[in-house]
């Protein structure tokens, strides 16, 4: 069957093509760590077209393409749409690269202004296209990563998120830090009471830049004895993340958690610890299918 | 007049060195970069005895050290004292240097047990022995620094501190963090509006994760234009540690602050704008003070 379009997650660090047809289903796919940290702008182009000749790709088949290539210093840039934003109307501002014979377009982030809530996400946004093409999923999604994202989708309209800088504070202290020794040593394993331990005392209002003090301080009283730093520090910073979004949380409401693997396991212990219901979605599956909605909206010709 | 001791603040960056007659007066001093950080173990003596010739002290001069000289790993450890600490007591369980000529003695630090609470200090309190020699102190200390104390001393008991990484997250998000180049652009003045605002979105309930990417997102959203990123990062800072200090405080009541510099007027500005009050104490004569009474315990036949 003849592909519709390429659909393209092009992230910071890894790159993601599939070819789909005209029902979504996925023809073939590519994956590499190609991201845009690795591309120059001007390699966009060159290393988008070697991933769709090793498929065979037709020379006029369209692609879709979410992520950081639609960043300033990306491949061509797709200015944020604000909040709220409707999340089956992206494709609407999407960015057709110029000075290429192949339609590409870009798919835009999603920003949010207003003094002290300035807030920025791209590719996530597509997730949540996704999930609402999908299963008209409303309610609050957690997309756990180095930025983790906490959205409120209704009804298909984006309606506010917030950041917060979970992965990277956990990369900075790990490798940093005073904490680097202890963390080191650790396994980081989020079955560790540890792990449920440290989310605890941030949900009971601990204070993240004194509780990590605290990290060191018992490695000191201790002795080396501090075979669970890693897990302890993790969770804090989850718990942290968890303890601030709970506040404005009905009793009883479920999160959509987009994440997989050991983040996935993460999450779920320290939403479980917290008491809050969760529901994991497969993040890879909802922007592609985010990517196939925009492409069927942008390319209605090509569906019948 | 002959001097009673020597007296020396030595501490990871810093070696400080007083004579001190047997009222406690300066009869001479010294400083340099000798901190623990730059003395392998067998260097402490040598460094010492240097300063010491250098100020023609005699040979059979005592000399109270307080500070990182007695963590592990330094000169000789002096295992913490648990709170409650009495602060006219530490001289008790000071360590003496053994394999060397001279009476010198390492005062203890001071640790806090219980789960999740682990803390420790090595050199504050001395400062905090000093304003309870001096003046009979009691109440709430803000000590700021790479990892920030905030201790309540009550009728010359310390009783419990808390510990936050401040100084050291500042220092890891300037250097390292998705920040490094807006903060590296600013000034960092307390005076700026932009410093008071972040110490009012903290004691507003800001989490301190999330405060911190928006940073990063008012950047993108308004162009090049953040020359006040630095001054922001340092106001969430510090204004997370007034949150949380202002939690447990009674209203109307004041802090001592022991400190000097720009560190000290960014707290001054900070607990202003929380409404708290403050009075600012000098943390080296402090040390000194504390070290003198300790001293005056330690060879109480040298002060008649």
């Amino acid at each position: 069957m003849a592909p519709l379009c390429a659909a393209v997650d092009w992230g910071t660090t890894n790159f993601r093509l599939w070819l789909l047809d005209a029902e979504g289903r996925v023809l073939a796919g590519r994956s590499s760590g190609e991201g845009m940290r690795a591309c120059h702008p001007d390699r966009f182009g060159p290393v988008l077209e070697a991933h769709l000749k090793a498929l065979d790709a037709p020379a006029d088949l369209p692609v879709v393409v979410a992520g950081m290539a639609g960043a300033r210093g990306g491949w061509r840039e797709a200015p944020y749409r604000e909040t709220p934003a409707s999340l089956d109307g992206l494709y609407r501002d999407a960015v057709k690269v110029d000075g290429i014979a192949r339609d590409v377009r870009i798919l835009p982030g999603v920003c949010q202004r207003g003094k002290g809530r300035e807030d920025v996400m791209r590719g996530e946004e597509t997730q949540l296209a996704g999930a609402w093409a999908e299963n008209r999923q409303s309610g609050l999604f957690c997309l756990p990563g180095t930025h983790s994202k906490w959205a409120r989708a209704e009804n298909g309209q984006l309606t506010g998120f917030t950041t917060f800088m979970t992965g990277e504070l956990f990369a900075l202290l790990s490798e940093h830090s005073i904490l680097r020794d202890m963390v080191a040593a650790g396994e980081g394993d989020s079955a560790s009471p540890a792990f449920r331990d440290a989310v605890g005392e941030m949900l009971e209002g601990g204070v993240l830049s004194a509780k990590l003090f605290s990290i060191r301080a018992a490695s000191l009283l201790e002795g080396a004895a501090a075979p669970d730093a890693k897990a302890w520090l993790s969770g804090l910073l989850i718990g942290a993340e968890i303890a601030a979004v709970r506040r404005d949380l009905a009793v009883g409401a479920e999160v959509y958690l987009i994440a997989g693997g050991v983040q996935a396991r993460a999450y779920e212990t320290a939403l479980a610890t917290a008491g809050i219901a969760c529901r994991t979605l497969n993040g890879q599956d909802l922007v592609r299918l985010g990517l196939f909605s925009a492409a069927r909206a942008l390319w209605p010709e090509r569906t019948t």
